[in-house]
C-alpha cells in the first residue's frame, strides 16, 4: 500500500481547493490501495523544507466539506521552478524524500509551470525506473493551458468579471453626464478574463461596449476614434481592457505610464493601463473618466464562484486520483466539451500529455475578437456561458463567509 | 388626494432602490390619500428638466420586488446644490412643477447634501404656506449621518469590505516570502468603512494587522515604525487604510503622489494614498507589496448585500411615508439602536429635524480607534457585527444577478 501527496502552485483561484477536495476524498475511498494522503505545505518548495500535514488524519469531515468552498490555496503555495538538468542533485534528494513517506501517487494542482513541475518529476522517475505516479490537475483563472476546453478557477474568475463589470456599468450610469469607465482586468498574454465582461451586457449596444484584449494590437489612436465613436451613441461609456495589451511595437500600454511616473521621493511608480488610458482620456475628452482594477479579488473572491467550476475542480482532482490508480503517469487531466443531444452542456475528463501542455499558451482564438478588434463574438459567450452557471451554497457565520484556515 | 414624488441623490449604495422600495410600496398601499407615486428621474435636476416615471403605472409587482435588491440608483441620481438664497427663483419654479403634479408628499433618499435639499425645500415650502410635506431617506455608505445610529447603505458595504479584506488576506497568504498588502478603502473624512476591515480577523492577531482611519494624524515614519514590528512578528502584513488619511499638516497622502507623477504626456496623474503607501514600503522595505483599491465596488455591488441592511433600508422609506401622512414635515428618517432584554440587536425609526443633519459630519469616535492609532476597538466590532447579518435571496438569471433596468 502507498501514499498519495498533493501540493498546490501558483496563483490561487476560489476553486483550486475544490481540486484539492476532490483529491482528498477520492483518495480516501480507496483504502484498500492508498494509506496516508499527505499535503505539501507551499507546494513543492516546502515539501524540500518537509513541510506537509496528514490530510487524512489533521481534517474532519466537516473541515473537509468547508475547504470545498474556500477560495485562494488552503495548503499555500509557491512559485518555484525545477532545474532543467534532470541530473541535478535536486531530484535526487526530492525521491529521497518521496521514498521515506512511502509515496505511490504525486498530485499538483495548478498552471503551466506546475505542469512543467508534474512533467520533469515524472521524466525523472522514468529514467530511474521510480514506479510514482505523476498526475497533474488544471488550475488557472487564465484558462490559457492547451489540449483542455478550460480550466478549472476561470469559470468563477469569469462570474465575478461579469458580475462586477454589470455592478460598475449600474452605478457608472446614475448620472446625466458624460462619463467613461475603464476596467483593467487580469490576463498579461491570454484576454479570455477580459472577454468574460461581454457576458455583462443586458442587449446590443450595452456596456461594456468596448473590450480590448491582449490578443489584438493596441494602438491609442485607434482607442480614442473608438471612444469618440462611443460618446456620440451614448453618455456612459464603459471599456474593459486586459493588463496586458500592447502596442504593436510590443511596449505594454502600462508601460507608457511606468516611463516617467516618478513620486515625490523620486521614487519610480509602477502602474497599470487603466490608469494610463485614464489620463490619456482625461486629457484628450476632457470627461469624466475614472479607472478600476479588479485586481486580487478576480482570482480570490468567493462571493461569485460557479457552481459549474466547484464541481468540475473536484471531479478534476478525483479524476486525477482514478487515473493514477489506473496507472497512469505524466498526464494532466483535460476537460472535453460532449455536445448532448438535449442540447446541454455536459463535460468529460480525459487525460493528456503532461509534455505537451507545460509552457504553452492557448490565446482566445482571433476569430472570437471581432469588431475593430475592439469587441467579442456570439461564439465566446456560448462558450463561456455555460461554465459560469450555478451557485453553491455558502456556510456563513456573524454574517461573513466562514472559510478553513490552515492551524 | 394628492400624488408622492421620490428622487434619489448622490452616490449610490446597493440598498438605495430598497428604500425606493419601501416609499412606493407603501405609498400604494394608501389608496384612500396618495394617487400617484412618482418617480425623479436624475434627482431634482432631472425633476427641474420634467424628467419623472410613474412607478406605480409603469412597474409590475415583480419588477417592484426586483427593484428592492437592484444596486445602484434605479431612478438615476444627481449632485446638485439649491440655491442658499430661498428668494431664487428655482424655488418658485420647481414648486410650480410640484403644483402641476399635485404633489402632497415629496421624499428625498440621500446623503448630507441631498438632506439640504430637503431642509430648503421644507423652509421655503413654510415661509409660502405650502402644505408638501418633506422628508429625508437617509443613504450613504460612509455612515457619516448625525442623529442616527447608522445609515442604510453602510452595512451591506461594510459587509463587502470585511468578505474582500478576509478573501484578500487569504490570497496573500500562500506564499512564505515576506509581503505587504495594502487595501485602499473608501472615506474621505470619515473611517467607518475602513473601520469594519476589523471584522474580516478571525482571532487576535489576525490580518488586518494595520488599519488607519482618517479621523487620526498619519506620518509616514510612524507608519514605517508599525510595519517594520508587523513584519517582525508574521510573513504577511495586510494594512487597510481609509483613502483620506492626512498627516498632522493636513496635507492628504495620496497628494504626496499626485505632486510629481507625470505620465509620459506630460500629464499629471492622479493616484490613491494606497499607490504611495505601495511606494514607499517598496523603496523602505525592499520587500513584496501589492496595493488594492476596492474602489466603486464597495457602494454598487450587491455580492454581500447584508439582509438587514435592505430590510432597514426598506424599512426608513415606509416610516418616512408614515411620517408624512401623519403630518410631519422637514424630517429625516433615522435610526434608534434599542436595548433589547435578550440582548439582540433591535432598531427602531424616529424622525429627526433635518436641517440639524443636513451639512454634519459624524467621525468615528476616537475612543474607538486604538492600539497607536492604528487599531479598531471591540466597541465597534460590537456596534458593527449586527448590521452585517444574513443574505436575502436574489434572483439569477444565466448565471448571473438579475437587475431591474429602467426602459
Amino acid at each position: 500500500m502507498k501514499n498519495v501527496i498533493v501540493g498546490q502552485s501558483g496563483g490561487p483561484t476560489a476553486v483550486i481547493n475544490g481540486s484539492l477536495y476532490g483529491v482528498v476524498k477520492e483518495a480516501l475511498s480507496h483504502g484498500a490501495e492508498i494509506g496516508h494522503v499527505y499535503g505539501m505545505i507551499h507546494g513543492i518548495e516546502g515539501f524540500l523544507q518537509d513541510k506537509y500535514m496528514d490530510m487524512g488524519e489533521e481534517l474532519t469531515a466537516e473541515e473537509l466539506e468547508l475547504l470545498k468552498l474556500t477560495p485562494a490555496a488552503y495548503l499555500g503555495s509557491c512559485r518555484f521552478k525545477l532545474p532543467e538538468d534532470l541530473t541535478a542533485s535536486f531530484y535526487k534528494t526530492i525521491f529521497e524524500k518521496f521514498e521515506a513517506l512511502n509515496i505511490g501517487y504525486f498530485f499538483y494542482i495548478g498552471g503551466n509551470d506546475s505542469m512543467d513541475t508534474v512533467s520533469k518529476l515524472s521524466r525523472y522517475g522514468a529514467q530511474t525506473g521510480s514506479d510514482i505516479r505523476f498526475i497533474g490537475i488544471p488550475k488557472t483563472i487564465d484558462n490559457d493551458l492547451t489540449l483542455t476546453d478550460h480550466t478549472p478557477g476561470y469559470a468563477s474568475a469569469a462570474k465575478y468579471v461579469a458580475s462586477t463589470v454589470r455592478e460598475i456599468v449600474l452605478d457608472a450610469s446614475v448620472y446625466q453626464q458624460k462619463a467613461v469607465t475603464i476596467i483593467e482586468l487580469m490576463g498579461r498574454h491570454a484576454g479570455w478574463l477580459t472577454a468574460a465582461s461581454v457576458l455583462a451586457r443586458k442587449h446590443e449596444g450595452d456596456n461594456p461596449v468596448l473590450i480590448y484584449l491582449p490578443e489584438a494590437d493596441f494602438e491609442m489612436e485607434h482607442f480614442a476614434r473608438d471612444l469618440e465613436a462611443a460618446l456620440k451613441k451614448q453618455n456612459c461609456v464603459i471599456v474593459c481592457v486586459s493588463e496586458g495589451i500592447s502596442d504593436s511595437k510590443g511596449t505594454f500600454i502600462c508601460e507608457y505610464g511606468d516611463e516617467a511616473l516618478v513620486d515625490s521621493f523620486g521614487h519610480k511608480m509602477l502602474t497599470g493601463c487603466g490608469k494610463v488610458l485614464e489620463n490619456f482620456v482625461r486629457n484628450r475628452f476632457g470627461v469624466k473618466v475614472r479607472s478600476v482594477e479588479l485586481n486580487v479579488s478576480q482570482r480570490c473572491s468567493g462571493m461569485a464562484v460557479s457552481a459549474v467550476d466547484v464541481e468540475e475542480a473536484a471531479q478534476a482532482g478525483s479524476c486525477g486520483v482514478q487515473a493514477a490508480l489506473a496507472g497512469e503517469t505524466g498526464k494532466m487531466i483535460a476537460f472535453v466539451r460532449v455536445s448532448a443531444e438535449d442540447g446541454d452542456y455536459r463535460m468529460e475528463c480525459r487525460t493528456v500529455d503532461v509534455n505537451q501542455v507545460c509552457n504553452q499558451e492557448k490565446p482566445v482564438p482571433m476569430e472570437w475578437i471581432t469588431g475593430d478588434s475592439n469587441d467579442i463574438s456570439d461564439a465566446f459567450i456560448q462558450y463561456a456561458r455555460p461554465l459560469i452557471q450555478g451557485e453553491p451554497q455558502r456556510v456563513m457565520e456573524d454574517g461573513l463567509p466562514k472559510y478553513l484556515y490552515r492551524k
